[in-house]
């Protein structure tokens, strides 16, 4: 691949979310790196569920854009221009394909002394409305980015793949604080992208049984497919409840899933897993994950979409079940990287179901609303970028 | 002290509960020690919050009782006859003071292999209606007990002060659970016995800042005084409530901590506490335990009074915090009876507020059920039992 | 496959050993199952270097025989009869398949109930002379054993393939030991049986980079053709020296290796792996053990053939790494037994290279001796053993 | 106290090192504060065991001067001048009281960001001739240093304290390796400034028996007197030996140890301690250091004086004793200030035995050397600096 020039160019194009469905191309300026950071030509951006919410409603949650803002974050480009001196330490040279991580992070906090930076007090998350002024995201053709948060691609690895770092990391960050040893069994809930990407991990990293759950056989037969399940359970679609109801759904859910061939041909499964991976942040799939892990194990929870929920905390307590937050990831990137080159999460490449140019960014985010692209296929990953477009 | 004899009786007097206020002392046989078995002759027992549900209640939660149960756990006594060969490791004699640890667990299952016998499932717990038959309580003259549960006491220890090995394993296994280092901040919500115990334990135990949190001035006053405390704060005494409401109660009562004096005067401590021993089981308290445990750090709920809670877990899960169950303690007591002897939890004595004879045990119940005995003292801890009343 | 019945016998065959190369196959009596116990007929067992010690020297290391001894310990076989009553959680019928473990501990002592019984301070380990009587071993027709040390076989995996829970055991207590995460990059010296298992298991586990070392090419090219390992190292053949000058080797043949491809194609290698196997007990592995961790890292002694050691501490100590030891297994053998039936490990039945029955035991012994079967073969596992002999 | 100012001054005085026994106090430049950066009136520096190495040697083991460099790096000061503009999150101000914590490191690296800056690849540490051109240590009158490293006292603690700081985190460092829970059983090989600190911080974090051995009884008289301690004992003044003969000395020091009354008077202690801190770095002592620990326990390597060691790994490591290194400190100074001012650790003011103006810093260094100043007084601790001398 030769490496893109952004000489004498001032401008270029760039995807800005204006507001609730109100995605435009526009021009933007190319800065210079300054001392730490780099110039890098944007190769490739995966779309995600807060991509989505600030096309759709100009706001993430409680996060409500103030200003226009560049969309994109899980993605990867190549060097085009460096400082003339580096850090003692920094080896990347101008033509690096690297991943960038987008959190920049104070480095002087508490928090990020001690290395769980993704809490860091002063954090900056491109293409996020928490902090103002917005920092802008990746959807564009050139950024500059501080060179620590540059992660060089192994040499096997192609650019779309290695925007799937990001939403691995995520994956990655959890998998971690479960602390889970070889022979684990592992329940996930849900198999969007990031649900998926932990029955990867998990298949990948000693687990000896890996369940997944959803309500759209499709997607569990993907993950079957692609050999990073041992078994699925399609839970009944029904109406989206809360509260008590949720509750009622949940117990019954998971006494279904207890009773199913999945969960009764593994000896002592029907106790519960080793660690539940909570992928959805559906109020009655947060709650049957307290009652699907086994004593002495823990909750992940990785989706978060009902931030007050009606909690079965003495199940979960009197069994000593921990209940673990997991916000965004820290130190991931050369794992995630490592991971996705080594082949062990078998053929990833093919979550990667569209491909646009960035003038298309619009239909790409249209197809992740709909789910389906315009030929009807499923939408499991949507990339948008102009390089590596083969 | 002179060891007691039962050689020749046949029965005891014990303390059963038959139901709802009516616990009547009863004959109950002797039996002599089995194989791994010693026979202890029953010093003091303290009265727990399980018992006086029994004791006013006929039941503990959902655990009825379904005969007539002997009650009391908190105990220590003496050994009064061994069998005529002990197992290998065993050095207990005649005339040993122990302690008795009352839940027996099988051994045999996979909690109790990987050491984490509190969550065995064949467990059978003394004083415990959860399992039928029901293991008798401590509340007699003379019991057999399993060798292996029985704990010598350390010289200098004497057996009332023993008695509290019980409520200080709860402390100490959640404690354990915490994972701190030297200079942790810690927070207590509530200050009954265990409340008490976890402030002691961990100014004994290297936290720089201990602040205990109750609805009585008074119970705050008697820890202040004993020194386990860096501070106090007492809470605005309101009407018990649930859901929103009490989440509502929950930020209010953070954020007036947050600003009081006792918090702001240490350097950062406004951001949260690096452990929060929620020892109340109150939804209210349940929920503040979330808001005040900073970021990266854990809640431990000791007290269960709410088995399902609208929990912030958006406030707890995006901040990193771990809600950390307790369920009753393993391989605590030797440990709980050395720190017990060792003095580092000052004058833990003068918790025991008031004693009684066995025969005398309904007035115990009494004075713990109204908080007060007949002279209007406070009830902290309750102790009945025949040995060691000088 | 049918359940042998040793109803009406008394008597049976066993390989008992009399001292240094002096092992006669003799009758033994046959036990009936006490209360917590079953019946057992065997089925394989797997040679492992200490039988190797006793056959050859009437002694491992200072554990001499006091007394004739049945050898064996890696083993599995079928249930042929059981006590009238079964303890509480104990579903194990007549017919079951299942694995040995036999170490025998005290369940009382505080490493047992800590849940790392393999420090009992009573424990009995079947063809091990270091307790006296000597607990016999498994090289036999039919043993007695304790119910809850017998795990349940899953239905995919065959006996002896069952039979390599144990060296397996051994290589998933150390990796535990190690807590290592996905994407670890490991080291293993030394490519006997353990070795093997070692990288097969990193390499299950979610080890993105997995290097063997050993002196022999076969051994290594063996790893390599099982898919265990991403590269291999060959050390030259020196001869065996200690102290200093093992020190010398050490370092020498570490930066050998940090500049050899294997390591120098992964980023960052050549400052260490993350976990360093140590599987040889050789002076000079041990000790490059300690300067092929990475800072931070841990090396694990599985191996333990050099009791005192010239060890470079500062290296390791300035560095941070750990040295963690590694004392047989304790809770491994439903993980171990899940792993082999999984097929994580891919076709780990070929390192069954030789099978006998048990009265051709000497033949078995002394191919492990000599480390060729008489056609010329290359051992890794040699089985002896009656049933499963199709 | 009044803040020093140092407007208009270019130069000021240091102490500076130019050899073996060849300390000279001599002018140095005065630079004002960069971006990120504070000046920083120096308080007070504790001499430690590098400093007197330099000063004895112009080296500490491998490490050589090649240039004059300041020595010193235990030490606070005032806030002085502060640039225009502060990082976020940084509340600092002229005026404030302060520690320096004197290793810079890059923040950029693995280790960096993982929070174990300490292994940071490219750290630059004042007064360590390990890099060139070498960073000056702390004793001199103002220096200019990193905000992010510049810890603000807590009110209550004196600048002479404060510097305690800086060995305080060694140990605090140590000990959070450790991973003790309360109740824990601790041994304290070595009585220096390190050993005292370890017993002190040992005793108030929750240990119930801490004891301490050295060769020189009065050391330990002051860790009884200060109260840090549960017993002591003196070992035998011998040779200084190694190898094979050191292994000799380190076992019957062990048993002997085993066999006093400081160990046979707590149940079970013979079998060993739950942590041993090696704080002298002699041969004996290291080897020692792995017999006293209990199955399953740890060895701190606090102090390292003998790079290699004939260590008696089958001892350890058959018993699962870890060997756990121990280099310099991170993330300790906010948490060693607040236990030194909790008054936690009792009188440790008392370990500050000589305090000198920066121009009789050879007095102070010659103090170090004998162990005792001119009137026989023994030193713990001796500090230099002109500031908070009353």
């Amino acid at each position: 691949m030769t490496v893109p020039s952004f000489e004498g160019k001032t401008t270029q194009k760039a995807a800005v979310c204006h507001g609730a469905v109100d995605l435009r191309i526009e021009d933007k300026p190319i800065r210079a790196p300054a001392e730490g950071e780099a110039q890098v030509a944007m190769g490739v951006t995966g779309l995600c569920g807060s991509d989505l919410h600030y096309y759709s409603h100009g706001a993430n949650g409680t996060f409500k854009i103030q200003a226009p803002m560049v969309l994109g974050h899980e993605s990867c480009g190549i060097i085009t221009a460096l400082p003339a001196t580096l850090p003692a330490g920094c080896t990347l040279q101008v033509g690096d394909r690297v991943a960038l991580e987008v959190g920049i992070n104070c480095k002087n906090c508490k928090y990020c002394k001690e290395g769980r930076y993704n809490l860091c007090k002063n954090m900056r998350f491109a293409s996020s409305a928490k902090t103002f002024p917005h920092l802008d995201g990746t959807l564009c053709e050139v950024m500059t980015h501080p060179l620590d948060l540059l992660h060089k691609l192994p040499p096997a690895l192609d650019l779309p793949l290695a925007a799937l770092a990001e939403p691995l990391s995520v994956v990655l960050h959890a998998y971690r604080r479960a602390h889970l040893q070889p022979a684990a069994r592992v329940l996930v809930l849900g198999t969007g992208a990031v649900g998926l990407l932990a029955c990867a991990l998990a298949k990948a990293s000693g687990a000896t049984t890996v369940i997944a759950v959803d309500i759209e056989q499709g997607k569990l037969d993907f993950a079957a497919k692609m050999g990073w399940v041992d078994g699925t359970y399609c839970l009944p679609r029904g109406p989206r409840v809360s509260g008590a109801e949720a509750l009622e759904a949940a117990k019954t859910n998971w006494e279904a899933l207890q009773k199913d061939a999945v969960v009764t041909a593994v000896e002592g499964l029907e106790e519960g897993f080793d660690a539940v991976f909570e992928c959805t942040g559906v109020e009655s799939c947060m709650q049957m994950a307290a009652f699907a892990a086994a004593p002495g194990s823990k909750v992940l929870y990785v989706g978060m979409g009902t931030p007050v929920l009606a909690l079965p905390v003495g199940a979960a307590m009197l069994r000593e079940v921990d209940l673990i937050g997991v916000f965004r990831y820290c130190n991931t990137y050369p794992d995630a990287l490592a991971l996705l080159a080594s082949g062990k999460l078998g053929d990833v490449g093919k979550m990667v179901t569209q491909r646009y140019p960035l003038d298309r960014a619009v239909e790409a985010f249209e197809d992740v609303k709909r789910g389906k692209d315009k030929d009807g296929n499923t939408v499991i990953k949507v990339m948008v970028g102009n390089l590596d477009l083969k």
